[in-house]
C-alpha cells in the first residue's frame, strides 16, 4: 500500500541531485519514506530510526531501535530492517556499516544536519571520515513541499475530521464550563473522528486567549467570553492538522462580531490569493498592507506555512521567501489579531494550490457567521 | 514559587563542577530550570528555548522565541528573558551574545551536545571560536535524578491520577467496544483527573497487544481478550507518568489468570528491591534469574527507567550500570513477557527509593487481582 507516485517522485529528485546517498533522520522524513509512524521518534529522540538510500537503488534500508522493529516490519513497506539494542549499539554504527556495504564511504552523503543530535554526528564523522556529509533538509523539504493524490486525500481527511470536532465541541460549549471540560471534548471528538492522537491543543477563553500557546486549565468560561482553539490531530500516515476557530460564549458585544467579522473576511482574502506564481513574500505584504491600513499592527514574522506530516513545512509564509507556489502544495494561512488586554483572535485553514481555484481541505461546517453557543 | 531547594542544590552542584556556564538545551532541562513549560519546545525543535547559568550567578538568563515570550514571562521565575524572532534572528546569536556579556568567550561551556542540532552547534562553534563546549547532559542527569519533595509531590500527583483514570476506564470496557473507544476514555479521565496532556498512550487488545507500542484502533473488544496500556500523561511543571496496566475483558483463562498473577508478584518483587545502594546492574540480573527461573525469555535490554519532567531519566535499570541507588529517585519497574503468537504483558510502576521502605507514587487502586470487566 505504498504510495507508489511518492516512491517515484523521490526517486527521481534522488537520481537528479547531487547526492549519492541520502540519509532520513527526522521523525517526518523517516515516515515519509518508510511509512512506518513510530511515535516514540518524537517522545524519545536518541532512539533514531534512519532510512538511507543510495541513488539508483530501488529501495532504502531502514535501521530502527529493535523495541520498534515488529511495528517497523508490521507497517514499512521496506524489507531489508535492521534493528539496533538501544544502549548497547549505536545507531551511528549501524549507518556506517551501511555506507560502505554501500560503497559510499568516500561518496557525498546527504544527512538531516538540522535535526541529528551533535554527539551522534560527531561519532559518525569519525566513523566514516572521507565521507562528505551534507546538510539534506531543503532536499527533502522540497520534495514533501509538493502533495501526491493520496496525501491530498489523507490531509483533507484530517482537516474534515478536525473541523467537525471543535464544531461539535464549541457547539456543546456554556458558561460555567472549564476551559479543561472543553478541551476534553475536543480531543475525544478528534480521536473518535479519526485521529491516531492529538498533535497539539491550544483553547483559551476570555484574557487566557492573548497567550499564543495556552492550554485548557480551570478559567470557568463566562457569558460574554471570547474562546479560541488552535488545534491539530495527528492521523494515519502521520499526516498532520493545524485549525484556528473562534467562538463566543453565550451573547457576544459588537466589537467581538465586528472584530470576527472582518478577520474571517481576511481569511477568506488569504485563501483566495493562494495560487501558482505568487510568492511567500507577495502574501504577507499583501496581508500587512490590508491588517495596517485597518489600523492593526502586523508584527508577526510569518502569517502561514505549508503543512503536512510536519506541522510546519517549507515555504512559510514569510516576507524572506520569493519562491513561487506551485499547484499540489497545501498552506496552512493564520491571520491573528490582538486587543490589548482583552483577547486574541486567530482563525487557520488548510487549503490545496490547484491550477485553478484554491481548495479549502479543512472545513466541513461553515464558520462566515460568528458561533454563539448558550446564546 | 519556584521550588528554591531544587536552585539551591542546581547551583551548589554547578558551583562544584568544572563548567564556567552551563546551558540548558533539552525541553526537559530548560522546564527544569525555568519551570515554563512551553509545549512548542518539543513539536518544534528548531524554535529553542535556553537557559544559559554562569557559575556563581545567582539566576540565569533565559533565550526563548518571541511567540512565546508571554508565556515564558507568565510562567518562570526567570527575570532576564530575551526573546528572538524566529527565522529572522537565531538563538546561537543570543547566546554567543550572553557568553561575551558573561566574560565567558574562552570559558568551559556546558551544552547539551546530546540534544543540540548539528546545524546550531556548527553555527555557535563559528561564533565564539574560543569557548570550549563540552557535554553538559550528564551533569544535568546526576542533579535532576535526585527528586525535591516538591517534586516527589508533583510525581505523585501525576502517578495516581493516571491510576484512577486507567481503571476507570479499563472498568467501563466492555466486549463489542473498539480500543479507541477506550483509548478515548483513557485520555479524557487523564485529562479531568489533571493532567495538561496525554504524553503517550498504548492501548492493545488481543493479538494486537504483541506490539510494543500499538495505537488503539478499530479492532472490536472481543470476550476473553487481553487487554493492556502503557499510559502517561504530562502534568504541570511538565512532570510525566508512565504506567502499565493489564485486564482481561470478560471471563479470563487460566493462563491469563496465571500469567497476569507471576508477572504482579515479581512487580511487587521488583518494587521491593529499590533501596538504596543496590545498582541497576543487579536489580536488571535479579529480575533476569527469577524470569529465566520460570522458563522465560528475558531479552530486553532495560526493565525500568528514572522518570520526571523526561520519560526515560538517568539511572535505566540496565546490566552496564553500577552505580547505586539513591534515596530521593524516582524509577519506574516494568515486567512484560511474550506469549509468542498470543498476547503480551506489561506491568509497571513509579517508585520512589527512601532510606527505608520504596514508596509505590502511582496506585490509587488495588491491582493484585486480575480486573475483568464485563466478566
Amino acid at each position: 500500500m505504498a504510495d507508489e507516485i511518492k516512491l517515484e517522485r523521490f526517486k527521481r529528485a534522488l537520481s537528479e541531485s547531487d547526492f549519492d546517498v541520502v540519509v532520513a533522520v527526522t521523525p517526518e522524513n523517516s515516515w515519509y519514506l518508510s511509512e512506518a509512524v513510530i511515535d516514540t521518534q518524537r517522545s524519545l529522540l536518541e532512539r533514531l530510526a534512519l532510512v538511507v538510500w543510495a541513488k539508483g537503488a530501488e529501495e532504502p534500508l531502514y535501521i530502527v531501535c529493535t523495541n520498534e522493529q515488529v511495528q517497523a516490519r508490521h507497517d514499512s513497506w521496506i524489507k531489508d530492517i535492521r534493528g539496533y539494542v538501544e544502549y548497547a549499539q549505536s545507531p551511528m554504527q549501524f549507518l556506517a556499516d551501511a555506507l560502505a556495504e554501500l560503497g559510499a564511504t568516500t561518496a557525498r552523503v546527504g544527512i538531516e544536519k538540522h535535526f541529528l543530535q551533535t554527539h551522534y554526528y560527531e561519532e559518525l564523522k569519525a566513523l566514516v571520515p572521507k565521507t562528505r556529509l551534507d546538510e539534506v533538509g531543503e532536499f527533502f523539504d522540497r520534495v514533501r513541499a509538493i502533495k501526491t493524490p493520496d496525501e491530498v486525500r489523507r490531509m483533507e481527511e484530517a482537516g474534515v475530521a478536525t473541523d467537525r470536532a471543535i464544531r461539535k465541541a464549541f457547539e456543546a460549549a456554556r458558561p460555567g464550563m472549564t476551559e479543561r471540560q472543553v478541551g476534553v471534548m475536543l480531543t475525544s471528538e478528534l480521536i473518535l473522528n479519526g485521529a491516531e492522537s492529538q498533535g497539539f491543543q491550544v483553547l483559551a477563553a476570555g484574557a487566557n486567549t492573548m497567550m499564543t500557546h495556552h492550554r485548557a486549565g480551570d478559567y470557568v468560561l463566562q457569558s460574554g467570553d471570547f474562546m479560541r482553539t488552535d488545534f491539530g490531530g495527528v492521523f494515519p500516515g502521520g499526516y498532520q492538522s493545524d485549525l484556528g476557530r473562534a467562538v463566543v460564549i453565550g451573547k457576544p458585544s459588537q466589537r467581538q462580531l465586528d472584530t470576527y467579522s472582518f478577520i474571517y473576511g481576511e481569511l477568506e482574502q488569504m485563501i483566495s490569493e493562494l495560487r501558482p506564481g505568487v510568492t511567500p513574500r507577495e502574501l504577507f505584504l499583501a496581508h500587512k498592507s490590508r491588517w495596517e491600513a485597518h489600523g492593526w499592527p502586523m508584527p508577526r514574522p510569518h502569517i502561514g506555512h505549508s503543512i503536512g506530516i510536519g506541522i510546519h513545512e517549507h515555504p512559510l509564509i514569510r516576507p524572506g521567501d520569493d519562491s513561487p507556489l506551485q499547484p499540489g502544495m497545501i498552506i496552512c494561512v493564520e491571520p491573528a489579531h490582538t486587543i490589548p488586554g482583552i483577547e486574541r483572535y486567530h482563525m487557520e485553514d488548510t487549503v490545496l494550490v490547484t491550477e485553478g481555484e484554491p481548495r479549502i481541505l479543512s472545513r466541513f461546517h461553515n464558520w462566515s457567521e460568528l458561533l454563539t453557543p448558550g446564546a
